[in-house]
């Protein structure tokens, strides 16, 4: 089965966890507009796509359990396998107080490869290749973008909206945010993610930071018609909880409106929520209506890891294998009845 | 045939090159003791021991024409061989002009690889292992040096000799260099590189900066009993000229007394110097003496690049088989019949 995920930081690294699961062929699509940290710094110095969100995901594919269980590495002189020692390597931070403080190895290694290659396709392909990762590793775009947000909420007039930019700034306003666009408004899709998405079995969107690592991914117009035209299963993950800044507040039924608000052309076939988050009476249906502006049907299952807001990624892929088979009434949220 | 070379920084990128095209069972042993550049900045910020020679040995094995010739990659997307591309990426120093411009990936990874294992052997091997590096790399001593020497000449008096330290300062000193030490004075060897030493049929020492890469060799007590212990051929390479600063103005004969200075107990079985050095007259018979100290038999050859004072790695590789193979008169040096 070929499984394209599409999202960024922690919420795909769970994602893309999840999906080795069910295949070996899995093709990570991956926001390129964070400006924090040590991917801030490093397109900032270097010029480069920012590299943290692509790092995460090929140590996820690279860690992921049944990436490991397929092969035969053996343990190192050190204790785990390759992969894992390896997966580990590239989260590893460097220490102290100097100019490297907090850069992931990965980081480096990726946005140097990045600068000798003049091309982060090419640079993650010979990562994927020289680690012997099953999968791949693509930017939703080759060049740097920045978010840029209509945020309310700021001035003591709650009608008033302004706009702030830059991925840090939009996830932790205190306002609301209202509407978010790429800097460049236009930009370039990735050939090799168009290609994958028309031609994948199974396509998953989400969770993740809804405003900066989910949505962005439907306002690439090349990438919104590959999602259009793909025969492939469509599936969206509304995340477990509001998070703190971007989406305070926000039910899973704003979620859905929200995003059809970026993109009211995009269809999925399968929008799965966490069991606890459906509300009952008339507000369900009403996440079920929301539901059906994207064409598709809603499930909910008990999807997170107990007592975290986090998705356990063995849930989510017996979930999701149970959805591919047809079993579409196991976790079928149906109106109430009233 | 088991080749162990040790050096340091462009010497022993050379001899490195020429041991390959020898054997693929090819030891570097490193001296870890720069305080400039990349590797002085990465010693100053993580304590890590210096990393940019190691790395250059590294480049060396992976670039190597025998290592090549023995793989079959087959060309990457990119054009050179996978072993090729890697060790142009080892080498590629960040840009820019921020906190990471000048150093090289390789250092990078190197240093946070050793953050991580908490053992430069075990982050060089681990290296080795995922890049499909024939031969290994090992520093010196597994904590970071210093080098501190005499200089003579820095006052109006040259019989007064002043304490200078730091491998920079050592290079490029406007003074003579008598005598240098290692801080801590008794490091603790590597114990894979005695091993090495002591089973190897070839160990070659030199060329390279002569007190800052070769002497250093023979300042580690455990190492130089093991170069004395070893059955192995013992082969030093004297460098083609002088280098400004640390042997401005030395003639072959004097390296070999500084060397004999520094340890008077290493014996090597061959002495290998470039043709065009040799004196005639009574300074060869000097020459043959210096040799002499070391119990050693002298050789001249054709060894450099044309037109640079650079050892060309293919001479270099003719030369030492044949002397292996016991073709010794082909290149003595012998006493002026006069």
């Amino acid at each position: 089965m070929r499984i394209v995920a599409l999202g960024g930081g922690h919420g795909l690294y769970a994602t893309l966890t999840a999906m080795r699961y069910l295949s070996p062929d899995v093709t990570a699509v991956v926001t390129v507009a964070d400006d924090g940290g040590s991917s801030g710094r490093l397109r900032a110095e270097l010029g480069v796509i920012p590299p943290g969100d692509l790092r995460m995901a090929l140590s996820a594919l690279m860690s992921a359990p049944a990436a490991l269980a397929a092969r035969s590495d053996g343990p190192t002189p050190h204790g785990p396998s390759a992969h894992e020692l390896w997966a580990s390597i590239f989260q590893h931070r460097f220490g102290g107080r100097g100019a490297l403080a907090g850069h992931p190895i990965g980081n480096l290694l990726l946005a140097g490869l990045t600068e000798v290659t003049g091309d982060p396709v090419a640079a993650l392909d010979e990562l994927v290749a020289v680690f012997d990762i099953d999968g791949r590793v693509l930017p939703m775009s080759a060049v740097p973008l920045d978010i840029e947000a209509d945020v309310s909420g700021l001035e003591s007039d709650p009608r008033i909206s302004r706009c702030i930019r830059g991925q840090v700034a939009v996830a932790t306003t205190p306002g609301k945010v209202r509407r978010v666009r790429l800097l460049p408004n236009d930009p370039p899709a990735t050939p090799e993610a168009l290609q994958a998405i028309r031609s994948a079995d199974l396509v998953v969107l989400g969770p993740g930071s809804w405003f900066s690592s989910v949505i962005p991914h439907v306002l690439v117009p090349e990438q919104l018609a590959a999602l259009r035209e793909t025969n492939g299963r469509r599936v969206l993950f509304v995340n477990l909880a509001p998070e703190p800044g971007e989406t305070t507040g926000f039910s899973v039924e704003r979620h859905l409106h929200v995003l059809h608000a970026h993109a009211d052309v995009l269809r999925v076939d399968d929008i799965v929520v966490d069991a606890a988050s459906v509300p009952a009476g008339r507000e369900r249906d009403h996440l079920i209506r929301a539901a059906e502006l994207f064409g598709a049907r809603l499930h909910a299952g008990d999807l997170a890891i107990p007592g975290r807001h986090v998705h356990d990624p063995e849930k989510v892929a017996t979930l999701v294998k149970q959805l591919c088979e047809g079993e579409l009434s196991r976790y079928a949220v149906r109106a109430q009845e009233s």
